[in-house]
Formats: structure tokens, C-alpha cells, sequence
């Protein structure tokens, strides 16, 4: 595939300073473009690169003052990053998506399936499981009974999804994922080995929500754990039995959240970040990584910290924490001169 | 499957207070409960939804005062939690649990396999591996050579069972459970890539012990990693090499234990807790979340905090060190002040 | 197999003290040594079981001067702990590795196979794929398009590894492992679900790396994100989009680096600690477990806490952390007192 820089900009709606005729081939980051890619510049930071670039096109914003001259053809578009991501989607959808079921996979006889899916090797869908149109079943995935996978799902190579769960259109889940394992639920025995809580509610994923590699969802002990549409999970995030997560709330990697806790909508969640069960964080929270929460949040907050303090309180009261052993030096002298002058007196 | 308010009576050993013949089909939380449901009510914190509920039972603790009039039938029992748990567990024994070998499955010739086993779709059970009766092994897991699983273990769909592993009775392991994988042991050599150590031991789980979702167990580099009867591990646990965790001892998710290091029995450890290497936890202690452990506890402490101190010392520290920043300009305005004393005197 | 005391000093380079004769069929720790047996000791902390132990050989570094009699035979070499481990790879070796391709494996006819490899039951090589030399591909292993897997490299049960990913040779990777998802990559649409940003890099391993199970690498966004020569990550490691990991770099367990990190040669970083995103490690560098790193670490800093300082600063702070209730309680007294002055005067 080959495009000139006057396709492009025609598409993204863009206007274009240099040679409209160039083409294109490839994509690359600013900093690593040769002949025939094209890049964009959005992070003011990186500007530098700009003006060494060797890639042939560079997208940038409508409202970007040029320091100095450029070799490259240039798209002015009004958010660079986004026309980028539209363009790598195209690229993407470019390549030709995988079909049919593969003849050494076991599906049971009653199990539904949609039209245009694809169902890879060695995966297994197991009774009464609906599959929705146009869904991708990789290699060895594992469909629970009464799971249901509704339209237009990706659901990447060795996925487990037990019994009973439910999963939206539009999403996207990787490797590893492992939905609707038991809750961590034991009624504690003095003396005895504990006894199991039988864990019988599910998960529930909603529409557009996207989960990383080896991401835990446990099933609830009654009722659902639910992950809100647009919601986007990273890798190795574990979300604990009765858990609800909110719409377009990103969590990134290795976040925990225990048991019956509500996070809101639009929130923005840190990476190693652990949440106490039975709390209820408000809609447009923002949490530094590796907080810990302890409880309630209210709506915008913004807290970091273990336990989590307002943001930037907990980065004042860190710089403190580097002085500490000089403060006490200080108290100690203090308290010295004090009693000094208290025997002169 | 219907019951009556007083087969539940009956067999509990409760007594009723209400209609004895109002009938239940399934089970909710007290707060989501509906039309012939049976909830319970444990915990003081939630006793307002005791006089809402559309539950049509609700098991009480005896001694349990009620504060308002109630719509439901209620049965008191010494303990509802634990009542609840019995009847939810009964209700999962009602489901018809897989029997039989896959044909789609791949035996070794030399395993050995017990009565009334489950053999899923796509698993391999590997040369004089020994599987006990009743034995449940979901589709896709893999039991390496000489792995012994003992009787009535359910191994979920994906698990990972390196070789010499050795699985008691009665436990539950999760989805994508890796045990016996090596340890993370290498001889450092300046300037060249490290030596890998052989890790020749192996892991032991011993009766009724549950793990969960991602978890991984490394083998020992000699000798055994050990998890004692009745642990229950969470999700997306790490354990090292040559661990042992204790009797009843409770893990929560996302925490990590280093190489040698043991841990007590009937140990609460919260998420996300990191533990050193080659240390010595007592028992019956309690570790809070996200807390690091970087030397022996002795039996009974209360800690938390990077690194753990007393749990009571960590919560009142941390009020402080909310009030970091305004501590320090106190400190220096006494400073200020009594170096205006000097001038003065 | 068993070996004289002579056989194996001869074999080390070392000098006998005891029987030259005496044999041993296994090898054990020190303090579970049992008669023929061998053993080693090196960290001056066990020293103690050298008198106790029942093992029948015992290497020793060179220069260990005793304090008593011991029972065992001992062997002197330079370095007691790399000449077991070399002893032990022996060992390991001896193990006949597994050899052919399972005909219950699904090779695509446009994957091209190198000789003498091992391709177990249920695993998938796709299309274009290029496997080198006695290559080690367990069971239930899912190796995408166009991967590259190089020679003597050993891949355990269950990994994922997405299309385009380039694996070294004498790699060892653990199962659960997943190469190649997609990075955590969105463009945020206010009020919208967020804009999926294609991932269209691939991830490359280089030579002499072992990854731990159940870690997940992610692909770049474009570009690679890379494991150079001879690092060692340990389980449930999250390495992000872009990411660079240096030459003989040791990683520990649950660590997460964040998208576009570079982190440099011969670091030593412990367990559970967190990387901001864009921001450079320096080489050896040493990080504490359980650090957040937010911003540039130079070479050879060894820091720790979150946000991370220098390790002597972070263990001087952390005693007064504890102290801080009663330095508060001494700075409200000294106010009071400088009142009182203030009144007198």
C-alpha cells in the first residue's frame, strides 16, 4: 500500500505544507522514521524531533508554530495523536482478520454460533454457549457453559472464561485472562481447615471494554461483578469477587480491587494500586500508583499515597519524609537550648 | 428445586419466626433479594436492609434484636453466615458435576488414573503421573511427569503442573496456576550473562488448599516449596522457591513471597504484601495491605506499613505524615524564635 | 549414577579433606543432607549445619577455616556456590530432554522447522513462523505468525506468543507466559469510549534471557519493545509497550515498568516496584522491593521507597516515620514552652 501525502490529508481532513505528492509506506515514531513513513508529533517535548525527522510525512497540530524549517511534508490536522490512531486503525484493519472454525476445536452441540466468526484450534465451547456475529476465537480459549460472547468480540489465544459469564460486543480480551474464577470466600473455623463460601453469581463485561494479559476477574459470590462499558483494564489487574467498575474507567497493570468495591465512571487508576473491599469511589477519580485506598473517594479527587492523601499533599509531605532524619536532629537541639535556657533562668 | 421455610428450620437447626410455609427457589444478597429468595444477615453494618429486603427468608444470627417490624420470614441460627455457606454449598452439590476421559485428551500409557475421574478436552496427563478418585481436571490443563494429585481435587481449565508436583486431597486450583515452574535462582558472573542454577526440588501442596486465578509456585531449588493443609492462596499470588506457608494461613491477591522465606499457620496476610527472602513469619500474625516484611515477626503481631512496624504505630505515623510539611515550619519558626531569644539575651 | 568424592573434586578442580572414596547418588541443602548425598556451603550464616549435617560430601570455598571436627568429607573450590550449580546443571543434563514433533500439535506448512526440536501435544506454531535448533516447545504452547524462535531456546507449557515476536537463543520461557499483547494505548474521547491506538510493533527477546511465569510482555505501539542480552525476569512482571530492558539486568517478582522506559545493563531491582513511563535507569542500578520510581535514576544509584531516595536516606527516614507521633507531641511541647517564655518576658 502506498499513499501520497494529498490522500492522507484528504481523508483526515487536513491541510498540507510541502510536497503533496510524497508517498508513504510505512509508520514509525518520529525519532526512528526513514524514507517513505509517516509519524506525528502531539508531546510538545519531542518538537526537537521535528526538525531532524527523516520520516517523509509528520502529522502535527492545526496550531503548531514552526521554530524552524522541516525537510518532511507536514499535515496540519486539529489533534494530531488522534488522526495518527485513526490512520494505525485503518493499517490495522487492513490486514485480513482470521475466519471459519478450525476442524481440531470442540464445540458442543448446543452451543450457538453467529455468522462470520472464527473459532481457532484447540479452543473449546463448551453447552448452551452463544457466540455473537463476527466474533475471533483464537487457539485454546476456554467458553464456559452458558457464556455468552456478543458481536464483533476478540478474544486473544488461551483465554478461561468459566460458566455463566457474559461478555459485551466490541471487546477485546488478552492472553491469559482468566473470567469468573471463584471469589475468595472462606467462613473462617478456629482450629478447623476453613470452610469454602460457594461462589454462585458471575461476571458480567459490558460493551468496548478491553482487558490485558493474565487479568484475574473473579465471579461473584451472588449476584454480578461487573465491568462498565468503555471501561480498559491493563495486564495482571485482579478484580475480586462483587467488584463494579465504571464507564470509561482505565486501570492500568497490577491494580487490585477486593471484594463488593464500586469504582465510578472516568476514572483515572495507576498502576500497583490497591483497593480495600466494601468502598465506593466516586465518577473522575484520579490515583497515583501504588496508592493504597483504604476507603470512600469522593467524585474528582485526586490522592496518591498509602494510606492515599490529596496528591499534592502526599508529594509535600514526601519531600518531608527525605528530611526526616534531619528534623529530629533539630527537635533534639531545640529541646537542648530550651532546657538550657531554663536552667539559666 | 423449591424448599419451605421449615425444611430450611429443620435442617439448619433454627427456628422460625414468620410463615413456615413460604417457599424459596434461589438465593440473593439481602439488598438485591426478590420474590422467593433466602438471604442472610451477618454483618451489624447492613441490618437496615433487614426491615427493606424483598427476600422472602432471611437467616439471623439468635441473638439478634430486631429494631423494626420485618416483611420476610426469618429463621435464627447460631451463626447466619455459616449457615448461608452450608446452604449455598448444597445448592452447588445439586449441580451435575463432569465425569468421564475426553477422548480429545492425551494420556500417557504409564500415568495412573483413579475411579470416577473428569479428564477435560485438550489435557494431558504425563508419564507416571498419578491421579487419585473423583478427581476433576478441567479441558486444557497440563499434568506433568511424575505429578501426583490425590483424591477429590478440581484442577480448573489452563492450569500448569510442572513435573514432581505433588497435589493432597480436596484442594480447588484455579485457572492459570502455574506450580513448579523454576526459581528465580542465578550465579551472577561480572561482565558475562548469568549462570542458571538447576532448580531440582519441587513443590508440595498438601490437603485443602485453594488457589487462585494466575497464581504461580516455583519449585525449590532443592528439596520442597511447601503449602501446608488448609492455606488458601488468592489470585496472582508469587511464591518462591523453598517457601512453606503455613496451616490455614489466608493470602490475599497480588502478594509476593521471596525464596526460603516461611510463613506461620492461621496467618491473615492482606494484597499485595512483599515479603524478603530467608525469613521467618510466626503464627496467627496479621499483615495489612501493600505492606513490604523485610526481617522475622514473631507469633501474634499486628503490622503494616514499607517496612511493617505495629499496626496501631503505622496508622498514627501516617496521620503525621499527612501533617509533614506544616510540622517542618513549626520546626522552623522555633528555630526563628529562640535564635530571636539569643540576639535578645 | 554415582560419583566418588576423587570423581567429582577431580571434575571441580578441588581438594579433598576425608574419604576420597566415599559416593553420592543425589544432592541436597545442607541441613536436609542424608547419607550419600552432597551438599554445599557457602554463605557464612549456615556455617553451623557444616558440623551437624549428614550429608556425605560437602563443598567449601577454599580459604573456610573450621571451628570443629565435621563427619562429612569435604571438598575446597574457589567458589563453594557456582562449582554446586555447575554440579547441578550436570545433574540437570543428564535428564533426557523430550524430542519430536507430537502429532496431536498443528504446525502451519509455511512454518519452517529447524532440527532436533520438541513440538508437544496441542501446541500451535502458525503460518510463516521459523522455529531454530533443538528448540523446546511443551505442550499446549501457542507460537503466532511470523515469530521467530531461536536455537536451544526452551518455551514450558501454555505460553502465548503474539505474531511478529523475535525470541533468542537459549532462551528459557515459563509458562503462563504471554509475548506480545497489545500495549495499554487509548486516545481519551471525553464523554465517549476511548479510541483504541493500534499496536503495531512486535516485542523482541535477545539471547540468554529466562522469563518467569505468568509475566506479560507487551508489544510497542511501533517500533520494539525489547529484553536485551542475558536479563532475568522472575513471574507476574508487567513490562508495558516500548520498553527497554538492559543487558544482565535481574528483575524480581510482580514488578512493573511502565510504556517507553528504558532501563539499563546490570541492574539489580527487587520485587513489586512500579516505573512511571518516559523515564531512564541508569546502569547498575539497584532498586529496593516495593519502590515507585517516578523520574531518572543516574548509574549506580541504589534507591528505595515511593517516591524512591537513596537507600540510606529511605532506612534513616523510615525509623524516625516510626517516631513520628512523639516528635509531634515534642514540637507542640516546645511551642508551648517558647509561649510561656514569651508571657514571662
Amino acid at each position: 500500500m502506498r499513499f501520497t501525502a494529498q490522500k492522507i490529508a484528504d481523508f483526515l481532513g487536513g491541510s498540507i505544507e510541502g510536497n503533496v505528492d510524497v508517498e508513504v509506506t510505512g509508520i514509525s515514531k518520529i525519532e526512528e522514521g526513514g524514507n517513505e513513513t509517516l509519524s506525528f508529533l502531539a508531546n510538545p517535548k519531542y518538537e526537537n524531533f521535528l526538525y531532524t525527522t527523516n520520516s517523509s510525512i509528520v502529522l502535527i497540530n492545526r496550531n503548531l508554530k514552526l521554530q524552524k524549517a522541516v525537510n518532511c511534508t507536514l499535515i496540519r490536522v486539529d489533534d494530531a495523536y488522534k488522526a495518527f490512531a485513526t490512520l494505525l486503525e485503518l493499517y490495522q484493519q487492513s490486514k485480513v482478520a482470521p475466519v471459519g472454525i478450525d476442524k481440531m476445536s470442540s464445540i458442543d452441540t448446543k452451543a450457538s454460533l453467529g455468522k462470520d466468526i472464527y473459532i481457532g484450534t484447540f479452543s473449546i465451547i463448551c453447552k448452551n454457549a452463544k457466540i455473537g456475529n463476527n466474533v475471533l476465537i483464537y487457539p485454546q480459549v476456554y467458553v464456559g457453559e452458558n457464556v455468552t460472547v456478543d458481536d464483533n468480540t476478540t478474544i486473544f489465544p488461551g483465554v478461561k472464561i468459566y460458566s455463566d459469564s457474559q461478555i459485551g460486543k466490541n471487546c477485546v480480551i488478552h492472553s491469559g485472562v482468566v473470567i469468573g474464577g471463584d471469589g475468595f470466600g472462606f467462613a473462617p473455623q478456629t482450629g478447623q481447615d476453613h470452610q469454602k463460601v460457594p461462589q454462585v453469581g458471575n461476571v458480567i463485561i459490558e460493551d468496548n471494554v478491553e482487558i490485558g494479559s493474565n487479568t484475574t476477574i473473579d465471579r461473584a459470590t451472588m449476584g454480578s461483578t461487573i465491568i462498565r462499558k468503555g471501561a480498559k483494564l491493563d495486564n495482571l489487574i485482579q478484580i475480586a469477587h462483587n467488584v463494579e467498575i465504571g464507564e470509561r474507567t482505565f486501570i492500568a497493570a497490577q491494580t487490585g480491587v477486593s471484594g463488593s468495591t464500586k469504582i465510578g465512571k472516568d476514572c483515572l487508576i495507576g498502576g500497583q494500586v490497591g483497593f480495600a473491599g466494601h468502598i465506593t469511589i466516586g465518577d473522575e477519580v484520579k490515583i497515583g500508583a501504588q496508592s493504597g485506598i483504604p476507603s470512600n473517594i469522593k467524585n474528582g479527587a485526586v490522592v496518591q499515597g498509602t494510606p492515599a492523601i490529596d496528591l499534592i499533599n502526599f508529594q509535600k509531605s514526601s519531600i518531608v519524609f527525605k528530611l526526616l532524619p534531619e528534623l529530629r536532629k533539630e527537635i533534639i537541639n531545640l529541646k537542648k537550648e530550651l532546657e538550657e535556657y531554663k536552667k539559666d533562668k
